[in-house]
């Protein structure tokens, strides 16, 4: 019989811990005890977990004796407690948040891209942000055929990235706006139903707000990388799951897009979506709830010689944090690193 | 006394159509005579102007007899048949369809950008795409001072932009889903609200919608440079009026965003809308129903050392259609053209 392991998740209830419950299950993930861990405000919560009842308990300072694997996705702060504490404890912690990702000691890994980061980590491995895992997994095997110079991106970012209770709040405010009532913002900073606006994260003195510079250092760091010259705009918008990226790549040479469809129709994590009699391309609804980054129309870019365009959806939540958490542990279990 | 002008609207009964009605109130326009005009399935309506009530009459061949000026916005199939036929009866056509805007012998105006090309037409005056019109006000500035070299732009376009129907599906969607029942899409081609897609006009040969090629081909016209580099995303968001788009920008040497920030906030026909304090950009609420494109977070392009980024909003209907044609009736006005 194969082996079967202790794991913790340290933030349950919210949008992610949600998809790492569902994806445990869907994917058999070799579970021999599950134990959810959250703060005091969450503790006492209880989850349905297939046939079991389960009780979120408040993380302690012996809540990760015996455990093997942490999944965490409580936020940061939390993150940056109670990772150290878990990897004194002898266990390895997949950490959803930003605390360790440019951490020269913590790998930051996409298993389609990096996967053999893993065996450097020291306790800790990051998650990458969604909006940049997306991206890595649609350009990294053209970037393997030919290295990319610079990326210029825009995206298109579904409420649900703001947490589950953005995205109830969008839906509250569409219904105020048919309503012809005011639409109220709280959990965002602005109305976003039927409106949009740039990310809202914090700008640095270059005027780059944190998710753009997520996309730029985190890109670098997977892809061993740290040359290559990335520019994002990164906007919210009123889907409620699935992020959406424009993407222009430079090369140094011309990469066809007859070259560049059949190495990622190939490519592992990648759907192409590509019906241009129909003028159907990747949506958020499509690739809402899939495992896969939806890519198509990908072309030529006619204002640069060495030019490519594409167009890529994915779901931020699933493949964008709790997937790829869940790929990560797989990848330890397979390496046999667990 | 000044004088004043026997004025025609083709299509007065969509979206633009109404703009035009409601600007040339509010610009006090020098109207002696207003005739609307359309096809006979919305000839016999009713319309509100001030104090009158107009009918809309049916357009035939001595529709334009004694009529200055047409404003025409009904599609191109209707002004490449009744344009000629106006010009022939001596008055000019402003033309909001894509039907003339590439003819050499058709100028294509932008006010703020190329006034000088109206004293060019022949009876037809082309009004462009409502996108580039909104990316030629922003960017044009900048390239007075040092032409840009490339563009990459992707774009977030309403609803309203496939017209005031698709303005209304995109609503009835949003009810649908919040009472968890089925979107139907009947005007646009998939569901929109809560979701995205990219923009689906007719694709070409290389993978760019024409949509996409407008923002090209048009650029290069109205600014007279041929040689200038552009790619385009365009895409169609769920926000029901004001386009917005992420604009990158190559020179040949930098353009500090100092410098940029300088010459658009005293250009005309933009309203820099920044503040870096508060993470207060252009959003799609606040330019509805406005003149100006808003324009902000203009950032050196960390990826390109001559390169800027920036960010706009603009109500397409309104500058991007509407008024940029009134602009261009009352330039004709200025110049002693009418």
């Amino acid at each position: 019989m194969s082996k079967s392991y202790r794991v913790a998740i340290l933030g349950a209830t919210g949008a992610v811990g949600t998809e790492l419950l569902a994806l445990l299950r869907e994917r058999n993930f070799p579970l021999s005890e599950l134990t959810l861990l959250a703060s005091e405000y969450s503790a006492g919560k209880e989850i349905q977990f297939g046939t079991d009842r389960l009780t979120v308990k408040t993380v302690q300072a012996d809540s990760f004796d015996g455990i093997d694997l942490v999944l965490a996705s409580a936020g940061g702060s939390v993150s940056k407690q109670w990772a150290p504490i878990a990897a004194k404890a002898g266990a390895v912690t997949i950490d959803n948040s930003s605390a360790f990702r440019m951490n020269p000691d913590v790998p930051l890994v996409v298993p389609e891209v990096n996967p053999e980061a893993v065996t450097q980590h020291q306790g800790i491995i990051a998650n990458p942000n969604c909006t940049t895992i997306l991206m890595s997994v649609a350009v990294f095997p053209l970037h393997q055929v030919q290295p990319i110079k610079r990326i210029v991106a825009a995206t298109y970012q579904s409420a649900s990235g703001a947490g589950a209770r953005a995205m109830e709040e969008v839906k509250h405010q569409a219904q105020a706006i048919l309503n012809q009532e005011p639409a109220k913002a709280e959990i965002l900073p602005y109305p976003l139903a039927f409106n949009l606006f740039l990310h809202n994260s914090a700008l640095n003195a270059q005027g780059y707000c944190e998710e753009e510079m997520k996309m730029v250092n985190e890109t670098r760091k997977i892809f061993s990388a740290p040359e290559l010259r990335i520019t994002a705009t990164c906007v919210r918008v009123p889907v409620l799951r699935a992020h959406s990226e424009a993407i222009n790549l430079e090369f140094d040479e011309p990469f066809s897009p007859e070259a560049a469809r059949q190495i990622l129709a190939k490519a592992p994590g990648i759907k192409l979506v590509e019906d241009f009699g129909k003028n159907y391309f990747p949506m958020p609804i499509d690739a809402s709830g899939k495992d896969e980054v939806l890519v198509g129309r990908i072309r030529q870019d006619i204002s640069h010689p060495a030019g490519l365009d594409l167009w890529l959806c994915g779901d931020q939540i699933r493949k964008g944090a709790a997937l790829n958490a869940v790929q990560i542990a797989e990848l330890l279990i397979a390496k046999n690193l667990l």
